[in-house]
């Protein structure tokens, strides 16, 4: 294709992106901004040979599209359809899946490595380029995989896709120092500097790359922290501007050596109103009308998780001047962003860095104050090193606000909050609890609140709770105690988190059956409700434990319990239900859970197959 | 006191260091880096009242003995004795304890935000200093706070100990970054010319502080790095020379406002001749004669796991072109100096940097190689979300060679390897072994060489084998499959991992009664050997799972099994012999396991008391 040409696709490709999307509902914002970008990489490079990673992946629907998949777009975030992100099993032009942030550049030089150490690839070996956001660039793993490729030296391309944006507006020092690159010298003046150098790029160079490399530099106003790290630096061009773009690329293409990083400047949610005027650039989305760029979101009928925590850590920061927040990038996400507004000294967006976000509240915790440290599930993974070595041997008081816990819908398998409850419930003085429903939150927002005695952790899932009567203030829990639902007979139910409301759904159908299980609620994963449990067991020919999280986490502390007190040594039907062993591809949660065997449906299956009753689980399966 | 008499201070420390570790063993070279480092931060700084942080505190020997240790100095890394790191509960003045590398920068920020927002301190509200090496820096979450700091912009002291050395000497582009620092400019100029500038610092300033500020950045040969993540940068100074410690730090002391990072030269080692001369630094050491340097190292039985890891992974890798090797700053820790030696370009030490090493390795694998990953168990925490994210959804076939698995002795609860079996084994596709001896290890790492089809995983333990016969070569095991050792009767002990030889103590002990328990070692905690397990189930009235690990882990996954086959139905004495919940301090490992109650003799009463023969727990307890 020609210049032009290309320049018509792109447009073609963003008109075509806002389309898909609203339809689909999904991330809009980050696509549309690397729209020219997406075709320039794809116009220079040669994909899959070349291996193009997408940092988050968040900006990869253009790249989906381009690469084979335009005809399921509309299936993109939907059972049995489309990854809203980058997924090697999709497709080889996905060469290295990701959705968590800051992965790329380590990826691109695994690659980069890999190809150079002569490693076998069915697509062949190329160019290893990581496309990264600014926002993603503030995290550790990538400061670590810059310091690391600069070392190494290899052939490599980063292209810092900055659009002054992670999710939130970005934060930190690196964010202020990639604004004064392009803010040293006026940025128009530049923007004519850069096309009309590189305007001659493309031609015959008899000079060779070194005159190419010099002329190169002489773009950039900045870029030394890069250089410092062992990488060329590039830039900034206009992300926008296919004639910047194209003849960057192809001159990089060309003449590269070592690491590579092309600074380029783009609009999020570009070329879409809407997206453009909105404060997180169209981050994401649920479907809309293309003309009015109004949302179809569904009326909902309780309150969020997030908007419950947001609503109870508030009412105890006004009693609590000691109370702050910590969170990673995520104010609207957790639910901080009122904290943010009315305490701002307060609150804490230290950027995408967990691993700090973690200790940090850990000093803040030994200075003095009570921090809640708000993170997804899945991205509390990412400190998990922090929280045993700072936080838990040090029994500070660090209250973990752990939303998005369990099976999440849309994103999939990679933002599943599979994995908390078993990370935490084995270290020692921690305090693990799950909301059974919204009212709950408020309660064990409360308990953390007053738990001075060391680290505690809270879990919560994503989406709208169950619509229960919301008490006017949260009372703090009994530590290790759980509470008692419903009084049956044969058969109880320990259930820890929100698969309550399943099970009561199950309690129902039984009850029509003339069945009528013991219902509790553990609340506390550690410590364990011992009497309760083993109360549970003794007066109970059938045990069943169930929970939205992986093997090795509450029913794995139950039956630890009572195996140490020998209640299987005579005999007792006892059953964890937990998250099945396979990744779970997107779906709504609903049908997710309907996959992992956790659904009202399941849990009734099991009683009866435990009774005895009928065999409906050998039928199911 | 005068600067005369902190000097001769000084050099007093540090003879008491040397005599103090010559006695111990212990952590030298770091701490004799730093002796005129921690005499002019306690002469300037008002301690506990400000903060010193010490980064990993390998180095605070000096600093203990200064603040009211010495007298228990001969105790140090010993059961009931010292603690070789900082610890909050050992003394006011560690107002944050450390282990893990690079966290201090993350707690310094706490205390200078919960000092201004009036967090309430015993000790009071200073300054915050965090002391962070050069290996350390290269840490993603240093990189973090740095970046957070520079934003915040609160008042706290950063101090660069720039030794040129991590444990192995250090890599990366930061590294060679700092060297450009002071290569700049001839060192020796430099400091004569920072002596001269300082000397006029401690007296009257006319002109206020920015001309403080500005005589000290004249000082500087660089540091832009520094100072465009928002630090004011100082130095480098010579870390040995109290002539210019001392006037620098009084100035900061007295003007800074801001976040400033203080870059100091030292030597690891400094002052000690066997130290300095060795290739480390003399990081770590047995006792020693104080006079000759000379080791007294108990003659050792068997090889080292580390030792027979490394060779191992040699013979594979002469026939395999496709392993290669990644470590993070551990090269002689893991085992792969000799890997590194041989295969230079197969060998990756990636610096402190275990998410990048971990996403580096996916990439790796993604591109066609076979990386062996080798970290110790407790580091490997800080790569746990990449583990999930890049490498187990991906199913990528990345080998974990984790070292340091279960209790470590010296180092105490902070390295201890007591997570990894439960935050591997519930990853689906993962496979998770543990060598019950150096054979069993060679074999694993055979298993890992030869499973092209996903991640794997084995653990090992710190020290040596128990020197039973060695293979010639590895041969791969089938995966999932264990093995029975012992065939007996009444009950049965199923073994992950190196306790199998406490297993077989206690069974010699239990023959003497005329019980024969029937002994398995279970190889894989992941995938189960279903069949031997539930085998053993229906065979025996009792079985009892033994692993050095934290409920969560193998004994969970063994009982996720039981109850779900129904095992438990009809009665099964079933026992999972696990770590307790509790962080146990440093004494020998096997003090350390009589505290956690995996002796030999714990086994042997479990037993006992399964078969009702004798309550000899009852009695121990």
């Amino acid at each position: 294709m020609s210049d032009a040409e290309l320049r018509q696709l792109a447009d073609e490709l963003r008109a075509e992106t806002i389309s898909a999307v609203s339809q689909t509902g999904g991330h809009l914002g980050a696509g549309l901004g690397v729209v020219e970008l997406t075709v320039a990489l794809h116009a220079v490079f040669d994909a899959p040979r070349d291996k193009i990673i997408w940092d988050v992946s968040h900006q990869c629907y253009p790249h989906k599209i381009l690469t084979g998949r335009r005809d399921r777009m509309r299936t993109l975030r939907q059972k049995d359809g489309l990854s809203g992100f980058t997924k090697r099993s999709e497709s080889p032009y996905d060469p290295f899946g990701a959705a968590h942030s800051s992965t790329s550049i380590s990826a691109a030089l695994g690659f980069a490595v890999a190809r150079d150490l002569g490693g076998a690839s069915e697509t062949g070996h190329g160019d290893a380029i990581a496309v990264i956001g600014d926002g993603a660039m503030s995290a550790g793993m990538a400061f670590e995989a810059m310091n690391n490729a600069g070392h190494l030296k290899k052939r490599m391309i980063v292209i810092l896709n900055d659009n002054e944006m992670s999710i939130a507006p970005p934060v930190g020092a690196l964010s202020s120092y990639l604004s004064r690159l392009y803010a040293e010298a006026p940025f128009q003046e530049l923007k004519a500097a850069a096309k009309g150098a590189v305007s001659l790029l493309p031609g015959p160079f008899q000079e060779g790359a070194k005159r190419a490399r010099d002329m190169l530099k002489g773009l950039a106003v900045g870029g030394t922290l890069f250089e410092e790290l062992g990488f060329s630096y590039l830039g900034p061009i206009d992300g926008h501007d296919m004639d910047q773009l194209l003849p960057v690329l192809r001159t990089v293409q060309d003449r590269a050596t070592g690491p590579i990083l092309i600074h380029v400047l783009t609009k999020k949610g570009k070329g879409y109103g809407p997206a453009e005027a909105a404060r997180d650039g169209g981050h994401a989305t649920a479907k809309f009308d293309v003309v009015t760029g109004k949302q179809k979101k569904s009326p909902s009928n309780a309150p969020s998780y997030t908007a419950v925590f947001s609503d109870a850590i508030l009412a105890h920061a006004a009693e609590d001047q000691r109370i702050c927040a910590v969170t990673a990038a995520m104010p609207d996400g957790t639910g901080l962003k009122l904290f943010e507004e009315r305490y701002p000294s307060r609150c804490f967006d230290v950027g995408i860095a967990e691993q700090h976000a973690v200790t940090f509240a850990a000093g803040l915790a030994a200075g003095g104050l009570r921090p809640f440290c708000a993170l997804y599930s899945t991205f509390l993974q990412r400190g998990y090193d922090q929280v045993v070595h700072d936080v838990a041997i040090q029994r500070l008081p660090v209250r973990f606000a752990i939303d998005r816990a369990g099976l999440v819908g849309a994103d999939g398998a990679t933002h599943a909050g599979s994995y908390d409850v078993a990370f935490l419930a084995n270290l020692p003085g921690m305090v693990v609890m799950a909301a059974a429903d919204e009212a709950e939150l408020v309660h064990m927002v409360a308990t953390a609140a007053a738990h001075d005695e060391g680290p505690i952790a809270f879990r919560y899932p994503r989406g709208e709770g169950v619509g229960v009567e919301m008490p006017d203030r949260g009372v703090p829990l009994e530590i290790g105690k759980g509470r008692i639902i419903q009084e049956g007979k044969g058969v109880a139910i320990l259930s820890f988190g929100t698969r309550l409301g399943e099970v009561r759904r199950a309690a129902e159908a039984l009850g029509a059956r003339g069945i009528t299980p013991t219902i509790a609620d553990a609340r506390f994963a550690k410590p364990l409700d011992r009497d309760m449990i083993l109360d549970l067991a003794a007066r109970h020919e059938a045990l069943i434990t169930i929970e939205e999280g992986a093997v090795g986490g509450f029913g794995s502390h139950v039956a630890q319990l009572l195996s140490e007190e020998g209640v299987f040594d005579h005999g007792l039907k006892f059953r964890q239900m937990v998250l099945p062993d396979i990744f779970i591809d997107q779906a709504s949660p609903e049908d997710m859970y309907r996959v992992a065997g956790l659904s009202a449906e399941d849990i009734e299956a099991k009683v009866l197959e435990l009774l005895g009753v009928a065999r409906i689980s050998d039928q199911r399966a």
